[in-house]
């Protein structure tokens, strides 16, 4: 068994971390931690862990998540940790623990970013360790499966960036789109966290829609990083600064992101626009033997994959405007966080990738 | 026209007041009061009044809620005061209103149970005014139609109670029941208030129900209190001690309360049980010409009570068990709290009872 | 009074219809149709209309809406008319009602767009007629007022249409935009209307989001033809086609469109681009005194138009895309469809633009 | 492995066996049947289900669910089926089934109730194979886990009975109560099944809450049964007639059943009523080792079982009226529905009866 920390268990990914190492046959989790709950019991925190009840030892004869075990300030040491701390304090805890040789997957923005000063522009921080950044892999398995084997800190993406680098990166790699983009991507609240407040208030939330963080989302220059880098190592680089807009928005539903991704088709004169088939087909063949990603022949709907670790990508041609639209969705909580953060881990630790993972969507 | 203050506008009870004075021919705000948002304009801490944007003279005669009001901590004289803070710190407001020389309908529970020892029993602490209890009236119209339109001090029933005494008054008062009595009601997240907390974060909420208050919710001595007078006014009073269980739930909706209510049927030995269609034609008869609440043929939908004052009443008898059951449903932010206090504040002022309020529920 | 009839009450924009014309001055409902519910009474097919239970005629001098009304087939006569019925069925019901006289609001989209080959291609059926396209006045009155006054015949815009062509409209009318743009949609379900279906099953659908009609929605050439007609009423005509992606979404929620409109900025050299503040200066006078038509400095949420005619514009400038993006928000089934009828009614009739719609959208 | 075939797979029960059974460790889906579909592949009739797309042959060495597997007519011979079809319809396929030496787990209520003139006063038709009622097994495991074990057909329990068996049996095992029960059950809309209408449309049941069936639930007389039987295995048989009244509630989420159970303690004069503490641990004792009943100290909610096979109980005293209260809570479409089957069809074949159901809720 693989022993397992989780760093600030009393947010949601922490919580989404427990839920998904129940079902995972090699990890044990034996220290989690959080500041504001120290000293309480997991079950207190998270009553929903009650199905967890011991039950006499004849019937159970491994656990890998006790809902008696009580949250602490530090991780106890252990061979994997998942650090579910905001960025910034993420990163110091991150440092320590590299420091003790335990492999890291950091569910915060502080390793994504290669560029410091990026990082800085949109963190409004200095970079707590930048040091790290050069060891740091970026935690997308379907582009960096083997440097994440190989590695000791994974920096899982975010969920907007995940569901939108997941459905730009063919195109880009196949060098068919122009290098202007917009992204609108519709998410669940809890993708906000665990923080009560008025905006996530259910009365003010439930039937209700809205745009945020309409002046620049931090996940934008994620997304640029990758298109960037997808473009490059499909061998047909920029030409051309990448243009992207990118607006996130709240619709009343616990999981779940939609994105809708709207790119400029390259138009060589003389020559016809790719057909929808002809780029379902690329798309389908840059995902071929996936286990988690999924090109589809209808328009996507989030709740295919509630509570999975699947995201499903459905591109098409607009003739008549000369655009790429891909639709992609996924839960924000999973693929987009928790999930990954798992299928990054199995790869750390030279598991089955989809050890944990083989579920479907909860349906309907 | 009517000057009205709103005590703690900054709660829903609230700017549900400030929504339906919108509406109404004959009330004009000239102060509101809320101590943590004091020096905010209306606006800012309700984005939705921008509806009421300024537009130039020659078209707004008039104005009954001005969105660039500041918030203030005392109001301004008024004719009228609507209430609407917690228990205990309402009672203090009221004592001052009243000497003031102003009508007052209060939201709270201050002045709702006659009996003070009760009172206290129930809500913890010393009554802060029992002197104005004697004069304060209970605010539901469709009893004490009378006694409001002479009263001072109204106090405004609350959400669960209205719903379950408006379903069990004609029963009692027609005596066929015996004091035998289970509520179980649902309830929409608004009836918590505004005031964000884990329990309400949409994420917890969405797609959840739950039961709370299990071991004794303080509605409970209200619907008492007047089950009893309405047996007693209706020339039936009880003849044992009111046996009566009272549980609320949560349910993942804003808006709406739907009790269903379970009462044991008085079985005469020799007679027949009566029948739904008896027991309906006495509860058409008990409110025949009542604008708000209508008894209905088919089970009743909070929704269609929706953003209104109407409460819909639904009773079946169970010959097989010898119960009645009674089915209830309003909108707990309108007939359950602001709707029926513009109700009261209309008998209040010489109004007519309607007024601002005869719109239908939004469906769907 | 001025006596209305309903032509196909039976759908959501005939129930809305009638909920507004209860809180309606002047109108009167005399007759209301439906093929498939013909011989049932409104009640029975609208249960929340027993709000409207007759009350004894004292209380209640007029009654705009009877809930015992009858369905019948054919509409009797009236002074004015409201066709609910789908595209084509709509055409053939409002030529009978124009040769009677009558004065007509069509909701349905045949009448909306004025080139007859456009409708013919997005709807694939032959226009049933063409000779009252050219007396049809195009009813989006913050566009088309003085027009509407003396027409005869109003097509009442669509409502993805509606959201969107209120948030382009002030950047061509002022040429400060390229014809390059991308609508995304966010619509609640009703939108779909009343006939169920698995796609609006409520397990299916709740706590679910999905784009749709991803290979053309009837509602993009609408939105072109007033981009271009604000575009050259304002005095920039268009010098290039308009290229426009217009992709709805379904999102979990009752009523409510919000719209995400993003478009190129003309980029001049030397010059700076817009600012945000300059931008929202712009739409603020283009909209000044608009009764239903705000501006305003955050973004919007559906949830403040639920249930009114108000609708919500908020634009910004992306610096670093060199792009404006115009968030807007409104109510499907009010501003989206019968509220914005009967604003076309008031207008059609000599009666003021805002009579029965002065209320507030409810909130929470 | 276990061959299975799923009669009537189109229905949200059939849906949720494919996908409890693609996390199964011993059972593989060779035949699904559905009379409407037929001939459509499961992929067509359940888009989620491309999550399972086909990925090369290295990666998945079994494949318990093929979505491309083709709906037929009829089961092809299996070791073990699910009949997923309405009543009567599902008798008549049982039949077929069991001659054919097939163990059956019947998810209707054709083998639930063991009186044929109960059965026949509820179904409203003659039982279409009462000689098979014999060797039909309850199969509420945690009543009759050793007759599961040796049954060839197992009644399937109702989603709102097992809530509700599962509550009162420990009370009535124990002789605690009087006979004399009210059942308030709240359900998600998934049980209504997967047939569209206008009561299930996602407008009408947003947002809204109504009781159903409130003239006789086809639940009753099944709770009944179980409930006498409980306190006769228990020692206690009822001293006088069950009087039981059941009410179910639509609430607007898409899983999960909240029931609350309303019964009269037993007074003993002379002695005092049992306590909150005393009956919680009689509850405990009464499931102890239970792997998916859980007895808990706090109002419990139904998102805590989403998508998982676990029950959770609370009881209370209500001292006051003398009334034990019991709070239960499961999801519907898993211990209420599906996972109840699997948990059976385990036992049935001689597996462990956890097998492919240790998951916890999706939380949040």
């Amino acid at each position: 068994m693989t022993t397992v920390s989780i760093v600030n268990v009393t947010s949601y990914t922490g919580s989404e971390l427990l839920r998904l190492i129940v079902q995972h046959p090699a990890f044990e989790v034996i220290s989690v931690t959080g500041r504001s709950e120290a000293g309480k019991r997991l079950v207190e925190v998270f009553p929903f862990l009650r199905a967890l009840t011991p039950v006499s030892s004849e019937r159970r004869e491994r656990r890998p998540v006790d809902p008696e075990m009580v949250i602490v300030e530090e991780p106890a040491p252990s061979d994997l940790a998942f650090v579910c701390l905001p960025h910034a304090a993420a990163a110091e805890a991150v440092v320590k623990l590299v420091a003790a040789g335990t492999k890291v997957v950091d569910l915060s923005a502080d390793f994504r970013l290669h560029d410091v000063a990026v990082y800085e522009e949109w963190y409004k921080h200095i970079h707590p360790a930048p040091d790290l950044l050069e060891q740091a892999v970026y935690g997308l398995c379907e582009r960096y499966r083997e440097d994440v084997r190989n590695a000791t800190l994974v920096a899982n993406p975010g969920c907007h960036t995940t569901t939108s680098i997941l459905a730009l990166s063919p195109a880009f790699a196949a060098g068919i789109v122009e290098p202007n983009v917009i992204v609108d991507s519709k998410t669940g609240i809890s993708g906000g966290g665990r923080k009560p407040s008025l905006g996530y208030h259910f009365p003010e939330q439930n039937d209700d829609a809205s745009a945020y963080s309409v002046t620049g989302h931090r996940h934008m220059p994620e997304i640029a990083q990758e298109v960037v880098r997808a473009a490059s190592d499909g061998g047909h680089p920029l030409e051309r600064e990448l243009r992207i807009t990118f607006i996130p928005h709240l619709v009343p539903m616990t999981r779940g992101i939609l994105s809708t991704n709207y790119v400029d088709l390259k138009v060589v004169s003389g020559q016809p626009l790719p057909t929808t088939e002809e780029v379902r087909a690329l798309y389908e063949q840059y995902y071929v033997d996936e286990p988690f990603v999924h090109v589809v022949d209808q328009p996507p709907h989030t709740k295919w994959a509630y509570g999975s670790n699947h995201c499903f990508i459905y591109p098409i041609i607009d003739q008549r405007a000369q655009r790429l639209i891909v639709v992609s969705c996924l839960d924000n909580l999973v693929k987009g966080a928790s999930g990954q953060a798992i299928q990054n881990a199995n790869l750390l630790c030279g598991l089955p990738e989809t050890a944990g993972l083989a579920v479907l969507g909860v349906h309907p």
